[in-house]
C-alpha cells in the first residue's frame, strides 16, 4: 500500500524542491540503502581498562545486547560488513541525489516498533519517521517483520554531516541503546577527503563513549599522513552537551572564528576539514572532564 | 522624582546613540508599551497527557498562580488580551525607534519587588532595572503598588529577539515562575513576516515547556501555509541548555552554516527565517532528549 | 636529554609553520616565560557574602591550599607579582613568535606530577603536554622539582584568547583547584586594547566563580572610560556550560551574528572588542541562573 501515493507525494515534492539543487544536477544518481534495526551483541571497553588513568574497567568488557542499524544486500537477503562503531552505516549521498533508504524492523530483542527519522536531507512529510498520533505515516512505527522504504533528496543546503536516529514510539530507549547513524552529503563539486573519521558522542550505560566504545585503545585509532586531506564529522543524541577538542590542531568554524574546541549540543553535527600538517599521536576527546573520564577520548596518529 | 534626571540621561545617551542607528531614521517612532507584574492562574497540561507516549499527565491540569507581565491600556487601566503563552506581551520595535515600557507592579501574591531587564535594546543605566546595592536605580526594585518607565532605544545592532525578563531581589523565582517576555525588533527596511512564532523553552515546576505548556496538543499549534515567510523567535531562561530542532526543514546560522538544530542556553535567543515550501504535520521540539519527555514538544502545520 | 631532538623537531615543524604565519614575520620575537606550578593559599569569597541577595557565606571566607601557575624571574629565581585571579600568568604573544614556556613543577603540596597543555597555538608533538602511556614524552609527565620547556608558535590562526591547563595523570583534581591560564596572541598589525579583562569561569568548590572568586564585591571590577577600547578574554574549564552576558552592552560573533549572551563550554574561549560609548555601573555574569546564585557575578564600571 501507498506506493502510488507516496511516489505522487515525492513528484508534487520533488518539484518544490527543484531551486534548491545545484546546477548540474544531470549527473544526480538515485543510491539505494537496504538497513535493518537488528540486535548485536555489544562491548563498550574490549580491554577492560583505561589506559591513561591505570584503571581497570572489568564490567565494560562484558558484552550485551542492543539493536542497532546495520546494512544489507538488495532485500535485506545478507547483511554486509561493517565499518567500525555501534552507529549505523554511512549514508552518502552528493548534492541532486536521490537516496532512497528501504528499512525493515528485525528487532526480536524486545519486539519494538522501530523508525528511522533524517535530519538535514530534503524529504516529503510521509518519509519523516516521526509518530505522531493521528498524523504520522507508516513509516513511522515499523513494526517487528515489517518494512518502509524513506525518499530522501539531498539539497544543496544538506552539504555536511546529520545524524538519522529512530523516531518511532520506542526511541527513548532505542536511541539510548545505540539505534542512531550519519547521513554525509558532498557537494556537487567539492573533492572527496583523503581521510574520513566519524565520532559519534554518546552516553551508553555508565559510559561516554565514542562509537560506542569508551577509553583510549577501545576508541577508534584514526590515522593519516601528513599532506592528506583530513575530514571530521562529528555527532551526538542524548541528553548531554559536549565540547569536541583535537590536539595539536585548529579550524575555521563556517563562515566563523578559528577554534579548537567545539560545542555539540544533542542532534547537533559538524565537519572539520584541514589538510594535515604535523605528526604526533594526538588525543581527541570531549573537554566536558567528566565525560573525559568516562571514556569520551581516542588517539589520531599522524605519521609523514 | 527622576524624571527630569531620567530625561537628561536620556538625551546625553540619545547623542552618542547616534551612530548606532541606521540612516533614515526620520519615520523612528516612539512608542509605549503599559505593562504590569500581575499573578495569574496557569495551567502546564490543560488536556492532562503526553498524547505521543500515550502517559496521563493529571497533575499538569491543576492550574496553580504564578506571577507573569501582561499588557494593559495607557496607565494600566484596563488589561489587554494576551495572544498567547506564559510569557509577557511581545515587544515591538524597528530600527530607530525609542521605546518606553511603562511598568507597574501589581504583583499581590507574594507582594515581592519586581524590575524589567531588556536584552539587545540600548539603553541608559538607569533603565538596567538590575538590582545592584548601593547603584542600581529606582526601575531596579520597584515594589507593589510602584511603577517605573523604562526609555529603550532600537539600534541597527538590536535586529532579532532578545528576552526581557525580571532583575529585581526576586528574580530567581519569579523567572522560574513566567516572569520574562521577548523584544523584536525589525530593520529599518525589513519586510514583515506572513507568520511570527515565538518559542520561549523554559522549565516549569515539573516540566519543559514552550511558552509555560507541556507535550502536543498543549505547547502551541503553529501553522502557516506553502509560500509564507514565516519567521521563529526561539528564546530561553533559567539553568538548562536547549537544541531546538524542527523537522523537514534547515536554516543558515547568521554568517555562518546551515543547519536544523541549533544550541541555545539561558538567555540566548535567536531568530529563523524561511520560505515555506514544504507541506506537513511536522513536530519542532528540543532535542535533549529528557526535555523532549518532558513536554518541549509541539506541532507546526504546513498546508498548501 | 631531549634538547637536540627537542631542536631539531622543532626545526622541521617550523618549516612546515611558515605557511600559517602572516606576511612580515621579519619583526617577530621569541619570547620567555618562566612559569611554576606551586601552591597559594586561596580565598574565594574574602568579604564572606553575596551582596546582591544578602547573603552571609563565612565558609568562603576560609583560605585554602592549592596549586596554581605563577610567573617567575629567569631560572625561577623569584616569584614575579600577580596581576589578578587563580589562573596563572598571562601568556602574551604576536603572529609569527616564538614563545618558551619554562615550566618548573614546584607542587610540594600533594607530591603530584603535573605539566602545561596549550590551546590555539602551534607546537610540535613534544612540547603538547598530555600523558599517553607509550607515546607521551617528557613535558606531559614533570615529576616535583623537574622542568621543561614547551616551545610554541603563534600562527595566524592562534590570534584570540586559549586556555592552557594541566594535562599530566593529576589534571583532573589540579584544573578543578585552578591549575590554568590564558594565552592572549594579537594579530601583526591589531592594535592593543585599551584596558584587557579575562574571565575565567569555573566552579571552585561549592562556587561559581570568576577567576577564583565569588559574588559582587569579590570577583573583579573591571573598569573603563568612554572611547577606550575595552577587550574581554573570556574562558572555562571543568564540567559545565555558561552564557556570558555583559549588560548594556552587544557585540559581533566572528562572522556571525550580534548577542549579548554568548554560549561556552569546557575548552571553548572567545575575545569580545567594543568601544566604549555607555556609563554605568553594568553587571557582567554567567546567566545560568543557578551559576549566578552561586557567584558568578561582577561589576563593570564604565566612566566619562
Amino acid at each position: 500500500m501507498g506506493l502510488t501515493l507516496r511516489l505522487g507525494g515525492a513528484g508534487a515534492f520533488a518539484a518544490l524542491l527543484l531551486l534548491s539543487l545545484s546546477p548540474g544536477t544531470a549527473t544526480a544518481a538515485t543510491r539505494h540503502y537496504w538497513i535493518a534495526a537488528v540486535p548485536v551483541p555489544w562491548t563498550i571497553v574490549p580491554n577492560g581498562r583505561d589506559a591513561i588513568n591505570g584503571v581497570p574497567y572489568d564490567a565494560g568488557r562484558v558484552p550485551f545486547e542492543t539493536v542497532v542499524y546495520r546494512s544489507y544486500t538488495r532485500k535485506w537477503e545478507r547483511q554486509l560488513p561493517h565499518a567500525y562503531g555501534i552507529q549505523g552505516p554511512l549514508i552518502r549521498g552528493r548534492v541532486g541525489d536521490t537516496i532512497l533508504v528501504h528499512f525493515k524492523n528485525l528487532d526480536n530483542l524486545v519486539d519494538h516498533p522501530h523508525s528511522m527519522h533524517f535530519h538535514g536531507v530534503h524529504y516529503p512529510f510521509g518519509s519523516d519517521g516521526s509518530f505522531i498520533p493521528g498524523h504520522s505515516t507508516r513509516g513511522a512505527n515499523v513494526k517487528p517483520g515489517d518494512s518502509f522504504t524513506y525518499r530522501l533528496v539531498a539539497g544543496r543546503d544538506s552539504v555536511g554531516v546529520w545524524p538519522y536516529h529512530d523516531h518511532s514510539p520506542s526511541m527513548m530507549e532505542s536511541i539510548s541503546g545505540g539505534l542512531y547513524g550519519a547521513v554525509s552529503i558532498r557537494g556537487a563539486r567539492e573533492p572527496a577527503p583523503d581521510r574520513e573519521f566519524v565520532v559519534f558522542l554518546a552516553a551508553l550505560n555508565d559510559f561516554m563513549t565514542i562509537d560506542g566504545r569508551a577509553f583510549v585503545g577501545n576508541t577508534p585509532l584514526f590515522q593519516a599522513r601528513v599532506g592528506d586531506l583530513v575530514q571530521w564529522d562529528v555527532l551526538t543524541l542524548g541528553d548531554e552537551f559536549h565540547t569536541f577538542h583535537v590536539h595539536g590542531h585548529r579550524w575555521r568554524q563556517p563562515g566563523g572564528g578559528i577554534v579548537d574546541v567545539q560545542t555539540l549540543g544533542p542532534a547537533e553535527s559538524f565537519r572539520i576539514r584541514w589538510r594535515e600538517d604535523t605528526p604526533g599521536t594526538w588525543l581527541y576527546h570531549c573537554h566536558v572532564e567528566s565525560h573525559m573520564e568516562q571514556g569520551m577520548i581516542g588517539l589520531y596518529r599522524v605519521t609523514r
